[in-house]
């Protein structure tokens, strides 16, 4: 079958389309209501993840309601401490927690590398049951934490404001971090090649806390392991005998000062939060990689006609298409619970249209 | 009087030094045994503030300790908000509040423009206090929070985690936030031309959430008011008949990648976190502002062997003394209230020591 959508793909690959793409960081979520239905009916977050039929359910709903040019896994990002053996819970009202955190060489040597198809097997059905659900409509993307962010969930136990617990691991035991940041890499590179075999178009690395590292020992302790990941990756994928290629994307919140060097990670997107000037960026990367980005997700609180502005303020912000450039619209992070759903609507309208006003003026 | 020690003037001003200079944001603080046994005696957080003689002590305690270049008015960034008549207060364990926040036009009519030498006498005289206690030991610095910092506080009732209260009001009202923070700037210059007058030798603007914005609404509707304050600031003293310049410090936390325009505010200096390398921020403005950070205050957990190899990088990163160019040390972010009080001592010998060594190769 040959995708009925593949503007998302082709924009990844930074080859000509018709209009921009867009899809948001956790479209299938709790700005729904349909996915708070769903969320009810499986009994609690984890629930919903491990079901593979209801994941499939929740990751749909959104494309049921906005043309959105991608879907993605619904899942969670910290699936790889939990099958790796911390005991990964949602206490209610607060974020994720684990029951067993990496404090010294003891806990580090009691992890274990996860095979991807058994301890992680429901989120492979997940991938599968997507994929024939959406019947190639658009394309599915796939998705895993950072070596470092999962590393940061693992050692602080949950969230944190300070990251005091892994920054004083990074100074006084940065063997040990690295052990556990080797570790990681290959556990992420097994996972997302897992997805990729099992209908994954595309792989997007979350680096949700690469922003809270000092310059110089983000890309010691983060992102030379996002490289490692990129470098162990299966690129490509088997389609009725044809072979396609699979487009990685890194996002790094915050990382924007460091965009040169996560250009030259080997991915072939770079995700952009609302921080970094899109034009700006383009200049110093745009000819390497797509960008992937960058409304703020408040903004989405406006009127639609205000949102509609901010919206073709982004896409003015990355200008004209132009051969070998590529963008793809999203919200700079994930977007809030409390967003009205109908103001989604005028986003991915306004992109849409203005996108395509764009390439008519350009030409 | 003469200043015992100007280093840290010199430096923000760009003139040669024997060494680099240190200080650390929010060096009087909870840190330190002694703060906390103070604090006992005011009873609150908010009557240590108010109280000029006990914000004295605290202001000096880490002299007593540490050899630093600088001591900082002992306050809270909150005073102009309270003054303003929001009523300001703080739940144990908790961060600030305010009883009353802006959500309309109403709340924003009520608030009025204080008079410094009045509403805020105690913040003078706490001035005049640590003034006549330093003793021209190290220069004095006065501080407040940016317009756009205040306005979040103001707004939000507290801190937050994704700002869309006041990112709400910034879409939905441009007009009215426009006001709020027109108000603040005058309010703001009106607070530091005061402590000025009181003795403040050096003043710094903290616009704590100015990285928040998007690339846009953060040139709009926070460096526009950084740098109104900036314009209506009186940059001079009088002292025994002799007037002495009072640089201004800017610090954007998470805004190094608008460093240029920071930079351009009319700032006499920027403050950097450690997300910024300093070498290649000195290369993008070190000819037109001095600059200052930007250790990350978690190395401050490891061994004092490896905080002070991290000194030295952070020294290193910034590179040889040049004319015209200036470096004060500091942390990138406040101190954190777990740091083991000798660590400080580490951090402030190396950074003297080896950027005395620093000169003495260069030469």
């Amino acid at each position: 079958m040959t995708l009925k959508n593949d503007t998302f793909l082709r924009a990844l690959l930074r080859q000509p389309t018709d209009y921009t793409p867009v899809w948001l960081m956790r479209q299938a979520g709790r700005y729904l209501p349909e996915y708070n239905a769903t969320r009810k009916k499986a009994g609690s977050f984890l629930n919903l993840c491990k079901n593979p039929e209801l994941a499939c359910e929740v990751t749909l709903q959104p494309l049921a309601r906005y043309p959105l040019d991608a879907a993605i896994l619904f899942s969670d990002i910290l699936t790889i401490p939990d099958a790796m053996g911390l005991g990964l819970y949602f206490a209610e009202g607060e974020g994720p927690k684990f029951e067993r955190t990496i404090q010294n060489e003891d806990d580090l040597a009691r992890l274990h590398r996860p095979d991807p198809n058994q301890d992680l097997r429901y989120v492979m059905d997940a991938v599968r049951t997507i994929r024939g659900a959406l019947a190639d409509r658009v394309p599915l993307i796939g998705f895993s934490g950072s070596p470092w962010t999962l590393a940061c969930y693992m050692v602080e136990g949950g969230g944190s404001d300070d990251f005091r617990k892994i920054k004083s691991f990074l100074i006084r035991r940065p063997d040990l971090l690295h052990r556990l940041l080797d570790l990681l890499a290959d556990t992420v590179a097994d996972y997302l090649n897992a997805q990729i075999e099992a209908g994954a178009q595309t792989v997007m690395i979350f680096d949700s806390w690469g922003g809270v590292l000092a310059d110089g020992a983000f890309q010691t302790f983060s992102l030379a392991y996002t490289r490692k990941v990129l470098d162990r990756l299966v690129r490509t994928r088997q389609d009725q005998g044809k072979t396609s290629p699979v487009p990685a994307i890194v996002f790094t919140k915050g990382g924007g000062l460091w965009i040169e060097e996560i250009a030259a990670s080997g991915c072939d997107a770079v995700g952009l939060d609302w921080t970094m000037n899109l034009g700006r960026a383009r200049r110093l990367v745009g000819d390497r990689v797509a960008l992937q980005g960058n409304l703020d997700p408040m903004f989405l609180f406006g009127e639609p006609d205000q949102i509609r502005a901010e919206c073709r303020k982004v896409l003015d912000s990355y200008g004209s298409p132009r051969e070998g450039h590529g963008h793809v619209f999203n919200l700079g992070h994930g977007i809030s619970q409390f967003t009205p759903p109908d103001h989604v609507s005028a986003m991915v309208d306004e992109v849409h249209r203005h996108s395509r006003s764009l390439r008519k003026t350009s030409v």
